[in-house]
């Protein structure tokens, strides 16, 4: 007799199993229930009965209604499950909160982090190298490639490093507007980040983006941890470099003193991202790192989930989880707001399966946004942010962005993000400076072909692995990284280049 | 006694000069003319009489009719001068072509350059690692750094170096409509830059940009001058690195053995750029470059003016000079793109003078568009170009670009300019790679004060040097940095940051 066809049941309230071998008729599966029906691998297989309109549920989440009455072991796809009529635009805001699943604080995780001024935590402890435009990017690079030539840092062990954090925007923009107040709120993020203990703010001098307006703004104070200057003030890019080194010097001591100490798992701030998805994305990574986000959640911490373009659909199902009616209506407003901004573009908000994910499995469009949406747990909604906005809240909330990795991690980082989980099946080589980027393989194949890129395989989770054992795996790992331990991607020396504002608006 | 006021005549058919002094009633001028009124520093003084209706000449053009009898000595500003009617709308389409004034072949100026086999020329001989999103960045610049460190390059002293020249977008975009077309046609025009001995293009491998499409569109095979490779083929950051670094030793002994040799300046095609203008722009460097670019043309050169915000509301005098009705048709074309461009991002396309550009002595729209305008010369407009397309023609042409420095550079690089003049009055610190960028300051403080980063002074045509000699004097400048001179920019390291494609619609 054959071993039973493998199934993976994602969460326990489900009434499908996701099969990983093709079931045929009579076969046993790994779910306890025998196969009534030929079901493709990566399909779904009922394990109760569903009666006609009753909800079918995968990721501990409704993905649609019974159009037919379902028997365990039926075979569940476009015959006999359908999205509900007007089920995608009914908010039922605040419905699916559920009681608070905080940990005592005695039992909560700590990691070995730098305790800042303002009382945030930073896992990293960078000196960085701002610019207000691509006019003044290169004379970003010359100071920290001065730093680096001259050896200072050699007499600073605890600093991390200087960053140059360069771009392509900062004029030929519009003076305001939400393009202009986006780049603003990501150069303010990135300047107070915790995981940076010092920035220097270069600008050329004539720039739309102007480093006094930012400063009075946001009512910016020059001192040890933030200096600014611009080419044209210092005379051109030679004393500007001569000046910028020096000013990185002065600060250095002070970043230099930074000590790791006990810091609790609830200052962790994650970023969560995919990007090359697969397949298996929702039915591996995704889910285990959505377990992950769950247990740093209880544990007081905060994990943002962003790419609004991969959530579209599904949108209704966060707001469900919303802890209040403005939360929710929050993201609605920022689906409308996709609606048009595309629209003015030239193109559509579209994310239904394509005939290729219904191959594969895909059902609705709720199926395949929840694939995307897993990665951020299952805990109650406790804000939505705008793009780069600073994250205040702790628990699980929304930061609207692109899809776009760089340019929806940097929106992540500019709200405070200090450690960041990537899901990738097809294989992202994305790292991150100041904040460190843990890459999650969604299959084996692809973990072994780049081993050097790839943090944690959770192709494993198709061999039996729970999905909660790999997201306690991850959490450790976040914690590890988050006190010190260097990621792959850290490793390799990424993050000098994946600094991508978003842009907004016209380029003029 | 004391010595006459200093104006400024900008070309002989003009009949208003510019005053770089102020002038009292009484006072006698560098011009001849006695002023007739208190004619403010930086405004027009008429040398002529002017009927009421009849044009005032300014740059040798229109810049608007006289509204009442003007006298020579007169003030000319609003208080006599308007736009036409409707003069706005009266495109005249080649109505102010001029006859040819190419120089017989063997007065015909030569610069040392590299010919190449498709018979274009170069005038640097790097090697480029081209990106085709944001996610092979860092894998392009590791590949570069690991070319260096080696030291490989100390055998083939005749590469100028390897460029990795990344960008922030490839992804998170429509996969067609013009921002696809734009960032093909300039990674292609990067592609085949002859200042580009050749190329490795490096892609993560699940983008939108996909390599394998750009390569059949343009029929591109792989070979000795043109490698490809992507991340997730070759297994990952390390394996990527060692391949691409392969790739490049294998090119380097062909790109070595190209050598300089005499070639007509015809070859060159010039980018002009403009960034950070004052009042002096529009009066020293950018009619001084203007000049240097009628000689490039009259030497069968090409010389592409761009920036279609800044010379917005004087496109009806360059279709005066286009050389047929369809090559103004598609400049008036572009504009109407623009103005629905801007009109859909929520801003509006406008160029009129400013209260503060009234005070310092602009009165017309025309006048004010003409001042960036002046650098591309006089001569007839023989072609428009979309965005990054291959410029073919010879002479005086035009490409659509933003104003934005480095995304317009970027598009003229890929239409294949070979050297590039840039006027600042503020103080750009601007520098490009694969193309030398030669820097002319508006005024001796500012060149003065950012010396390091001037190639070139142009506040002397204050002090009387004729706008002829001063374009003589960029003229011979181009042929020296095109034979191998090293620009102020080049000198100082300028160009790996400066590489920024135009993104045109929605970031996904
Ligand atoms: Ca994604
Ligand atoms: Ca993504
Ligand atoms: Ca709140
Ligand atoms: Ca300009
Ligand atoms: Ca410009």
């Amino acid at each position: 007799m054959s071993s039973p066809a493998r199934t993976l049941r994602l969460q326990p309230e489900d009434n499908v199993v996701v099969t990983i071998d093709v079931a045929q008729p009579g076969d046993a599966t790994s779910s306890g229930v025998v196969a009534a029906a030929r079901v493709p691998k990566g399909h779904k297989m009922a394990t109760a009965a569903i009666a006609p309109g009753a909800p079918v549920l995968k990721f501990g989440q409704i993905i649609g209604f019974a159009t037919k009455a379902i028997a365990p072991g039926d075979w569940v796809h476009e015959h006999n499950l359908a999205m509900g009529e007007d089920f995608d635009r009914d908010y039922r805001f605040g419905e699916g909160v559920r009681p608070d699943t905080l940990l005592p604080e005695a039992e909560r995780a700590t990691f070995q982090g730098f305790r800042r001024a303002d009382g945030r935590a930073g896992t990293r402890n960078y000196l960085a190298i701002l610019t207000s435009v691509n006019c003044s990017a290169s004379v970003a690079r010359f100071i920290a490639k001065e730093v680096e030539r001259s050896g200072i840092l050699a007499d600073y062990p605890t600093i991390d490093g200087v960053i140059p954090l360069v771009h392509g925007t900062g004029c030929g923009m519009a003076d305001k507007g939400e393009g202009f107040e986006a780049l603003k709120r990501t150069q303010w993020g990135y300047a107070t980040n915790p995981n940076i203990a010092g920035v220097l703010l270069v600008g050329l001098g004539c720039e739309v983006f102007q480093i006094g307006r930012m400063k009075s703004e946001y009512g910016l104070v020059e001192g040890e941890r933030f200096r600014t200057m611009t080419i044209q003030d210092e005379g051109g890019t030679r004393r500007t470099v001569e000046a910028g080194v020096a000013r990185l010097r002065e600060m250095m001591p002070s970043a230099a003193s930074a000590r790791r100490e006990a810091i609790p798992a609830s200052e962790l701030v994650l970023a969560l991202q995919c990007g090359g998805s697969d397949g298996y994305s929702g039915i591996t990574a995704n889910p285990a790192l959505g377990a992950a986000a769950d247990l740093l959640v209880d544990n007081g911490g905060t994990a943002i989930l962003s790419e609004t373009p991969e959530i579209y659909g599904a949108e209704h199902l966060l707001t469900r989880r919303a802890v209040d009616r403005a939360v929710g209506e929050k993201l609605v407003d920022t689906i409308h707001w996709w609606e048009a901004y595309t629209r003015r573009n030239g193109g559509e908000m579209n994310n239904n399966p394509s005939p290729g994910n219904k191959a594969g499995g895909l059902t609705t469009i709720l199926e395949k946004s929840l694939g995307a949406a897993a990665k951020g747990g299952t805990r109650n909604l406790a804000a939505v942010y705008r793009y780069a906005e600073r994250v205040a809240d702790h628990g699980f909330v929304f930061m609207d962005t692109p899809g776009y990795d760089p340019v929806s991690a940097t929106g992540q980082v500019a709200g405070g993000a200090n450690v960041l989980c990537f899901t990738t099946g097809r294989g992202s080589a994305y790292g991150c400076k100041p904040t460190p980027s843990i890459k999650l393989a969604t299959n084996s194949d692809m973990a072994r072909h780049m081993t050097d890129d790839m943090d944690i395989d959770c192709g494993d989770v198709l061999d039996g692995v729970s999905i909660a054992d790999k997201g306690r795996q991850i959490f450790d790992r976040i914690l590890a990284v988050a006190s010190g331990e260097q990621s792959k991607s850290e490793a390799l020396g990424y993050g000098d280049a994946e600094f991508v504002p978003w842009q907004i608006g016209a380029t003029m």
